[in-house]
């Protein structure tokens, strides 16, 4: 018997037929004696609408407004499956985040959950009852609903394992657990058994988009053990066989792997601010502008200086290029750069693996294995558990399947 | 300077432009130095795409599922609404039916509201707010979404204006007021600019459909005054200018009608149990039976006894007339009729009008109208305002138009 939060994500609950196949599975895991718990999201493509509706009304809407109407979506499914429970046989009530007690603070669109009373949903599963709680909203301090933002369904499920003391949270998603890369550009990418929490959060904030950060970030921090399985798959085994991916503490990893996995992201730009003074205070005469206009900034890279000059190059959101180059020439006067070149044609491509901090010479493999390919490294930045480099977006596949042969990943 | 109630049905919010259109009409009764708070209801059509899911995953749905799914479609026109009319420069903010304090009982599916706090609606009020409330929903006693049926935000329109104490309560429809009888059958019908609670009531409830008949018995109950208005006229007029029709107790009616308004409806059916033994407690047990299954019966005539038997008749709405043969059949014995005999091809014509009070003969200029077209009276009912026959359903329009001469209702 193990207490078990299952979340389902919007292509999961897409319409009647896969609502009522996620009815079977929750059944599945309650009729082998667990306690379950049970977080969706909006049917697929619903919050895109309830989005676009308040964006054409107003492309600067109250934010508060927003999470009213956007929420709306998950209430939807949390009723319709708790409906398709109850036909099954199974004790089913659906819950609101207002019903809940999921606490956020009042950052509407973008709120953290602060807290999920959790005793009155346990009483009821130790009963027998399965709650289906509307992922995604919560409460925020001045009564009002709150959304956590795209993706949030999944934070949400971790909260709620984390308050409910869950075993496991189990995402049932679109994909069958984390690979070592993505397999539509090595077809030889392996499922990975287990996945420690950091290297989990290193693969999602460079692109591979399992789970949501931020959710990862609780995971870790309230020591939830997540599973990522696929609810498309023939459904006939209990989530407990433990066929996706477990993304666990690092203790939980016996055989750990130098590197776990090859990540990459399309959506870089590279700015460099050139012939700038080489004095105390200009890194932070650059990028101060920058963080107050909320751009977040990724790799930084500052030249050795020559004549009392430096080059300074960094890395953004692709999506941030435009606001920060008007930012920046906003500056000029202050910072007093000679001109900015900016490049939206690059890729990050990134090792990860806790197996890393034990190692040395993860770098070193990552340098060959590119020149041999012919790949210049345009910035390069490591941390404890990852190397990442900037090269030609046009190398991107070929980097990829280079450092996955490198690292022996290939199944 | 009034305190007024705007209520929008489904037609009127039913796409983004109408909902455009609506924070327009809002906004000029706001500019006009009114206190305004807005109910709406969900967008034309969404109500009943949700209705179909809950149906669809099972015909016998838990009701308090049902009302957490149905609730969302008002959940998103409040905030798209309120929406709307910030980027007016209007001051709004939508309240769902938990945080607007709409107290109701635990009938999901039909709930009655109990209470609603309005204190801080009143006060933003003053402030300046338009507060825009999710109509048709309320929070039951457990905590829990209800909804208030079919039709409900006119009710909680209503109920709000009661509780905010509003000058009026505008209930803003597809139809521009209410009719001397039905435009489609009579052209010459006219726009009543006045009514009284009790002529709305039976015009409602025997067909005129243009408000729901509990709004009306709330309206009457609390002295809130209604007025029925079009979304879809030029609207460069204010509501206060009294252009629809307005629903006030008796006493507001300076020149009362005898007869306000000839009403019809197509969906009776009539029943004629024969043959039963003339004696104390028939009647109960005809119509204990039928009660207990929850049937509603309308007219009911006893014809004169001959033999020690009698004929028994009754109406109902044709929906019920199946269930209703069904139970008579199963209490045939204790009864003891000789046979039942069913007619659906029948319709009831209304005379209605406060005026009939204090005037005698109005029911003879009915008959007598009637017979001059040669249409047969089946069965008769009266009451203090209201004379209704039953008649053969192809004379419908023929007996509508007929009366509506007779009282001198023709524009």
């Amino acid at each position: 018997m193990a207490r078990i939060v299952m979340k389902f994500g919007g292509t999961s609950v897409a319409d009647l037929d896969r609502i009522r196949a996620v009815a079977a599975r929750v059944k599945r895991e309650v009729d082998a004696g667990n306690e379950v718990a049970v977080v969706v999201s909006a049917m697929a493509g619903a919050t895109n609408q309830l989005v676009a509706w308040c964006t054409q009304l107003s492309p600067l809407h109250d934010a508060r407004e927003y999470d009213a109407v956007v929420a709306t979506g998950e209430q939807v499914t949390s009723g319709l499956l708790a409906i398709a429970l109850q036909t099954r046989g199974v004790d089913a009530r659906s819950w609101q985040g207002w019903q809940a007690g999921v606490v956020t603070d009042a950052a509407h669109g973008k709120a953290r959950i602060e807290e999920i009373a959790g005793d009155e949903m346990v009483a009821r599963m130790q009963a027998g009852q399965v709650p289906v709680v509307a992922g995604f909203q919560g409460l925020g301090p001045d009564r009002r609903i709150t959304t956590l933002g795209r993706g949030g369904s999944d934070t949400s499920a971790v909260a709620l394992a984390a308050a409910l003391h869950a075993d496991r949270c189990d995402i049932y998603t679109d994909v069958d657990g984390v690979y070592t890369t993505d397999p539509r550009i090595v077809s030889r990418a392996r499922k990975l058994p287990r996945i420690a929490y950091e290297e989990m959060l290193e693969l999602a904030s460079v692109g591979a988009k399992v789970l949501q950060t931020r959710s990862v970030e609780l995971a870790m921090k309230e020591r939830v053990r997540v599973q990522v399985l696929s609810s498309f798959d023939d459904g006939t085994s209990l989530g407990g066989d433990l066929r996706g991916t477990l993304v666990v503490d690092e203790d939980e990893i016996v055989e750990k792997e130098i590197v776990s996995g090859i990540a990459y992201s399309r959506d870089e730009a590279k700015v460099t601010v050139c012939r700038v003074p080489d004095r105390p205070g200009i890194a932070a005469a650059v990028f101060g502008p920058l963080s107050a206009a909320s751009i977040n900034v990724d790799m930084i890279v500052q030249n050795i200086s020559a004549d009392g000059n430096t080059d300074m190059t960094f890395t953004l959101n692709r999506a941030d290029l435009p606001r920060a180059e008007q930012v920046l020439a906003d500056n000029r006067d202050k910072i007093g750069y000679r001109e900015l070149v900016a490049d939206k044609e690059v890729a990050k491509i990134s090792v990860v693996g806790v197996g890393m901090r034990s190692h040395s010479g993860v770098a070193t493999t990552m340098f060959q294995a590119l020149a041999a390919k012919g790949i210049n490294i345009q910035v390069i930045s490591t941390s404890e558990i990852k190397v990442s480099v900037l090269i030609g977006a046009e190398y991107t596949e070929l980097a990829v399947r280079a450092l996955h042969t490198a690292y022996g990943l290939d199944a």
